[in-house]
């Protein structure tokens, strides 16, 4: 597998634009984006577990319905959750406008939003903007950059990567760009995300390999412990990579399987790198639980924990804290047989061993955690569970970002 | 029912005193309180639920079973948290040495600590400094008011309380103290409270509206979500009101549990006004829900939503994110009949109705959220389920004080 540059346009087929219709009007950035295959998809689909949802999340939900897409419409500056009866028809005519700009079916087209939740939705700006958005798609880097910057909200990261493997010997590409900064504690699927590939796939091989990868990342990202009413990742698999149609997610898809997991952690990383307000990437591994849900229930624990982030924000080697969090994690584990490391580039340190204080270095601790990337490490030694979380600490500017008016 | 000035002193038959024992060398507060009564006492007593528990928490289940205790002694400053069985031998010297300077038995006295997680307890200091202790045991106001600056941490308010109910004509005291800032997520007790009563009560009908007063106060209480390794609540009955005995929680206790009840819930709000870096109480109040469970769900994600929380810290109106929270709580209601208010002394606001915006003034709906103690109240017209939960903002102080080296 070979990382390679570019996002959405990488496989060949995908075009994707993104301009600003005026949906804040204050604001001067895009806000309204398009990713359109020149040929059918195979398509699969993941949505938030949160009670309220948006109604582009209900609009999305019955468009993949038979797997297939052709193209996502996706806008910032308004989430349109909690807008009732109207805001459903907004969702509606918002993908309605999308596919008789692109001449295809209503169906084939999947509706996102993600900005403030309970305004109305000014879809008239959406329905005026629809023909520059069209003329916007291009199939190079540039159309990539726009679609991405339409979709960001209090993202000061992009949220891009593109990767390529070969199945029979031919090279198939897998692209993605996302956005995701603040109300992140993925429950299902989370953020937005959207994902194309020109690999030639079923929707239902592709929709296994949608689950099990996120599962394994965006399901393993918290940020602050909110689960979004918009969260939504999308795949779009076109075939013109013209590879021998993979059908089975056990089987034939091991490659494309792996190159998705790597695809969706990165996007994960990047989330947390870029979680609001945050200074720091913190990735919690545990391993040696009794069980794999062991272990992500205690690495969670961990990663949400107010007071551990605040700590890493403070560089702050306060282990006990840790210890803490995986207390009250709900599940079991012996604390007098648990050990914990604080690693990064600039080194590791074991802080606690057997559940009860190394002697260490606080100067050398101190180093290790004032690091952008830190992780901390966990052993169990009670069997083969394992499970890495990623998220960030928790600083000032979190408090800043979202208690300023409306964000 | 009453409310008297005093704390654990105010039932008759109480002492209490507090001393500056060294555990911090660099603090000049005191650190080491002692509560005492005559007589012999009925106790009850509820714990962390946290599966890390401190070495005091293990000593005072032990000694508490039998449903008797004269004294309880308690640290600021050191946890003894995750110090293996050297901390278990020191939470036991340190009970041993208040018995033996009271001339009371061992396992009529209770131990508490609280502070730093995982640093060896000064046992030596604690047992040089039992003689001070002990003379400073007074009947009034002073015992009280040292023996509570002994136990405070972070806090920056006092929290004390004492009630005067009748009881066959006669007068019945309870008085309280207690500590609780950070690391604030009740799930079974929280935090260290101490509660004395002259009242004449059976052990068992104390323990039941022990456990009662708890789950409809401490229980509803979260700061940061972080459930502690040492919460205790422990409650000494000593009978010097000279009441008929009490014996049944459900008949002749009700007066009593109601005060009991009052002073919880007065601790609890005193705890969440103080949470760390708080500048605000946030009461969020869930009426009509299906059932209590449900309503008390949906009422503590909203409470502990760090977006609902930074949004109460900037008086921003921005009620989606009180439904966002309650959407990913877990439990059953219908986002479309649900109407949202905020309230203070400011006034009153309905800013969501049926799940959507209503046309509210936001200048008006800033003053009410700009006032120290704000409520969020929220209708489902489901049932009559009805639960109250008690927080905070959440600050730049918060991160600062936990940022901070090793708090």
């Amino acid at each position: 597998m070979t990382e390679i540059i570019g996002g959405v346009c990488a496989p060949k087929g995908f075009l994707a634009g993104g301009v600003r219709c005026g949906i804040k009007p204050s604001s001067q950035k895009k806000d309204l984006a398009l990713i359109y295959s020149k040929s059918s998809c195979a398509a699969a689909a993941m949505f938030t577990s949160n009670k309220v949802k948006a109604a582009s999340v209900t609009v999305s939900k019955e468009n993949i319905a038979d797997g297939r897409l052709r193209a996502v419409i996706a806008n910032s500056g308004n989430a349109n959750a909690c807008t009732g009866s109207e805001g459903m028809e907004s969702a509606k005519r918002m993908a309605q406008s999308a596919a008789h700009a692109l001449q295809i079916n209503f169906d084939e087209v999947a509706v996102a939003s993600t900005g403030v939740i309970g305004v109305t939705l000014p879809i008239n700006a959406i329905e005026n903007g629809i023909g520059s958005l069209k003329d916007s798609l291009r199939d190079d880097e540039q159309g990539n950059a726009d679609a991405l910057e339409a979709i960001m909200t209090t993202d000061t990261r992009k949220k891009e990567i593109a990767v390529e493997i070969k199945i029979d010997g031919k090279p198939v590409r897998i692209g993605a760009i996302a956005k995701g900064s603040g109300m992140i504690h993925p429950n299902m699927a989370t953020m937005l995300a959207f994902v194309t590939t020109d690999a030639a796939i079923t929707s239902s091989a592709l929709d296994l390999c949608l689950r099990r990868a996120v599962r394994n990342s965006f399901n393993r990202l918290t940020v602050d412990g909110d689960t979004s009413t918009n969260d939504m990742i999308v795949i779009m698999a076109n075939g013109e990579a013209g590879n021998t149609l993979l059908i089975s997610e056990e089987n034939d898809c091991k490659e494309f399987y792996e190159a998705l997991e790597y695809v969706c952690i990165a996007l994960t990383r990047m989330m947390a790198r870029d979680g609001e307000g945050a200074t720091k990437l913190v990735t919690v591994t545990v391993n040696g639980a009794q069980c794999r849900a062991t272990a992500q229930a205690l690495a969670k624990a961990v990663a949400s924990s107010s007071l551990v982030k605040a700590a890493c924000f403070g560089a702050d080697a306060n282990w006990g804290r840790v210890l803490c969090a995986m207390g009250y994690a709900g599940v079991d584990f012996v604390p007098e047989k648990t050990d914990i490391s604080f690693k990064s580039s600039a080194g590791e340190v074991q802080v606690c061993k057997d559940g009860m204080n190394c002697r260490f270095s606080e100067e050398e601790a101190k180093k290790i955690l004032s690091q952008e990337e830190i992780e901390i490490e966990i052993a169990l030694f009670e069997g083969d569970g394992k499970a890495v979380v990623w998220g960030c600490d928790l600083t000032y500017d979190y408090v800043k970002i979202n208690g300023d008016y409306r964000s």
